[in-house]
């Protein structure tokens, strides 16, 4: 275990979070906004705290294994939450240590559940961050660091497989440094394209970019108590359309640019993606129709509503916890999917699920034709032991995560609906669940305790499970270990 | 597929029910009640159709392969359930068809679960019948003919393995109906054994068979409204132990005749089933404490309540939906986990969850030792990929079939907990979930549709999914297959 390196990647990742919180000081400077201060306090401690870090632990070998990886982002992701609280608290607008903790990690693993019950008072600077946290964390912020740093080696590989969604990172193309730029230059291409529609709809500046960072980071957060319900059509639309892209694997995109089509369109999990997709949204029109005002109403709220739980990003155009029983076990189902490897969307992740699936398939053909040697394919190349193996690990871990978060914070008096869906919704990076932590209420009610258990649930969904499972394994920080 | 020997044997199986009929039959004679007549109706139907298939399809090839064996067993129960409901509706004592087909699926899959609402109006006969299916389900109508009928052959082992509950079914001795034949002594010694001791606690012979069936199938069926509150406490206690000996992998009580006590206590399958009732009584008693009288009554209250959902019967002392929401959360959660392997309980299966625990473990391992060759043991044994897949693939089954149940009963206007909780419930073979279908409560409410579905997800869970999945694929019916 490389443990000098660790600690030194993470203090870079600290004086990165210190020059990002130039943005929001930017954002309160123009409003003329007192939180100015409390940004500058935290760009201060980050920029002390990461440059210590950097000194003390310069280490002399910087090879890294996936051990390393994974504790790096691991570490990483911890601290950047835990910096990034700063100047809520600081500022004093979520002054409760906990409350701006979980508010933080929300943010950055873009989950978007909420402890505030009404957005009055709060400035536009911490606004800003707070939503700012969720385009940092949709594509990573150690991705972020390769994509600019001139040092990265193919050796952070292991660092890109760690900290991107998905059961399968490929390599774009050979150079790590340059998947990585390639991935982000997407990623601001199609956050800039969807800033500019929504100032065409008449968002100011600021709100085109509070809802651009939500939706391209899948997160959620907003700045109107009633989420998007009182936007025009056109803005619901435009975020419905960009949802669908976020939540795409941006291999598509890269395939796309490079002109490769036939390659791009030939993805499973793409057709598997849209065919959910209009599943949903027809199953759910059908079952909430005699509440809107006819089709067109009905399509696009039905519509927004199955992106946005998809997506896993947490937008509400209507209050769906008053939806049909239906209706809602159907958005449950979409929480559980969420959206394509390699995009920014949370979840189990449609290729996952597809594997699953097929792997059942031929497990069942086995049964009744032991001899037989069907194999499990995927876009028309066949999966090794090993893939299926770790997606069937995958899938019993995120069960087992699920199920334990439940019983830690079972004793909370609020309805088992709501405990349930809070463990689903923040597992997932979604946000909202149902009744109590439904798309108009908060988790503000949830004890300290249960705010950290369902922050450290949701750093589990965002990295995957397991890089914060390594760093709880004392033998893992062994200074000498065999491989 | 030997189509003629699936139907035979089915045959075979309905003409058994009409032996099996006989017993309900003496009671109800024995009371002077009415619904002696509907047996006898129901006896004579079950004659005539069951000599009629063995006489239709009398196979000249009585091979059968493991996929026989699968449809057969399959076939059999849903044809037992349908000829075991006729008592309930020509007695019109359940008039309507769905009900009773319900309530008998119910009873053979020893779940439990009742539409009745007040068992005023009932007869002693029927109450008999009911809980009968009980212990006929409980260790499988098949293995008792196997046990009975001089001309099995090893090839039934297919028909022992499709309806045993548990991942690995072993042959206690080399011939396969000697190992039915001591299975069901060990399961009509003890069952013999337990309405001894509840006859020594005052109760009538026709009591004592009521919770005896109840408690060897694991089913959960009772005679009073109020489960078995109103017991003494030495006949709680009879009930708590006889729990645990019914959910206990019968392979153990062969070692213990055969001597083979080192052998016998070698499982670790049976010590990580204690500990699980250990724990689960502690943390139980702490969280009910408030709500009775002294440390007696909570651990007794306790102890009757973890075993009886562990080992997935559903009896209560208590209205365990108002306990607090821990004490419900680690119910929950024993639901899902049940008995051991080899019994006659429902569930997962502890060694299925055990095996699922360690291969995580091994693959978390190999992540970090990418070139370490660790393998999954069982009680010292190495266990193969693909024991290892197959539990991997029935977890993802076990997952997705309460999912979509779910989804299939989403449109009923009952609570999301009760929803929630009675396809679990129904799926383990409990009977008893949360809110309007706590043990207090009944399956009343639920549409015709819903209780068709609930009654397949029973069915599900008690064959362990594979049966009745293999009996809705087309091509397994083919007259001609390749193996």
């Amino acid at each position: 275990m490389n443990r000098r390196m660790v600690f030194y990647v993470a203090g870079q990742m600290v004086l990165v979070e210190a020059v990002l919180m130039l943005l929001p000081l930017i954002v309160s400077a123009i409003y003329m906004e007192t939180c100015a201060f409390a940004f500058i306090a935290s760009i201060l401690i980050a920029l002390v705290l990461g440059e210590a870090m950097v000194l003390i632990f310069k280490p002399s070998n910087k090879v890294i294994y996936s051990k390393e990886g994974f504790i790096i982002t691991a570490l990483s992701w911890v601290l950047l939450s835990l910096v990034g609280c700063l100047p809520f608290v600081i500022s004093r607008e979520i002054p409760n240590f906990v409350d701006a903790f979980f508010e933080t990690v929300s943010g950055f693993t873009t989950t978007g559940a909420s402890i505030l019950t009404s957005y009055d008072g709060m400035s536009h600077g911490i606004m800003f961050w707070r939503s700012f946290t969720h385009w940092v964390g949709g594509m990573g912020v150690l991705v972020l660091v390769m994509a600019v740093s001139p040092t990265s080696t193919d050796r952070s590989m292991h660092i890109l497989r760690a900290e991107m969604p998905g059961p399968i990172v490929g390599k774009l193309v050979p150079r790590v440094r340059q998947t990585a730029k390639i991935l982000y230059l997407i990623y601001v291409g199609l956050t800039v394209l969807e800033i500019g529609f929504l100032s065409l709809g008449g968002l100011s500046l600021y709100e085109s970019c509070i809802y651009a960072f939500g939706s391209a980071g899948t997160g959620g957060f907003g700045i109107m108590s009633d989420s998007l319900a009182s936007y025009s059509p056109y803005i619901q639309w435009v975020i419905t359309i960009f949802l669908v892209l976020f939540a795409t694997n941006f291999n598509v995109y890269f395939l796309l640019l490079m002109r490769k089509f036939k390659a791009a369109f030939k993805s499973e999990e793409l057709w598997t993606y849209f065919g959910i997709i209009i599943v949903a949204i027809t199953v759910v029109s059908i079952s909430i129709y005699p509440l809107y005002d006819g089709l067109g109403e009905t399509i696009r709220t039905a519509a927004f509503q199955v992106m946005s739980i998809l997506s896993t990003t947490g937008f509400a155009t209507a209050d769906f916890n008053l939806w049909s029983p239906v209706a809602k076990a159907v958005l449950l189902v979409l929480m559980l999917i969420g959206g394509c490897a390699g995009s920014t969307a949370g979840g189990l992740k449609i290729s996952r699920v597809v594997t699953l699936f097929k792997s059942v398939k031929r497990e069942l053909y086995r049964m009744i034709h032991p001899h037989s040697v069907g194999a499990v394919k995927l876009d028309g190349k066949t999966l090794d032991d090993g893939t299926i193996k770790g997606i069937g690990t995958y899938f019993s871990l995120y069960v087992f995560i699920m199920i334990a978060a439940f019983l830690a914070i079972s004793f909370e008096p609020l309805s088992f609906e709501a405990k349930a869906s809070s463990v689903i919704a923040c597992f997932n990076n979604i946000g909202p669940g149902f009744a109590e932590v439904g798309p108009m209420g908060s988790y503000a009610d949830y004890s300290a305790f249960s705010k950290i258990v369902l922050s450290i649930t949701m750093l589990l969904g965002r990295l995957e499970i397991y890089p914060l499972l390594f760093i709880l394994m004392p033998s893992l920080w062994k200074r000498k270990s065999n491989a």
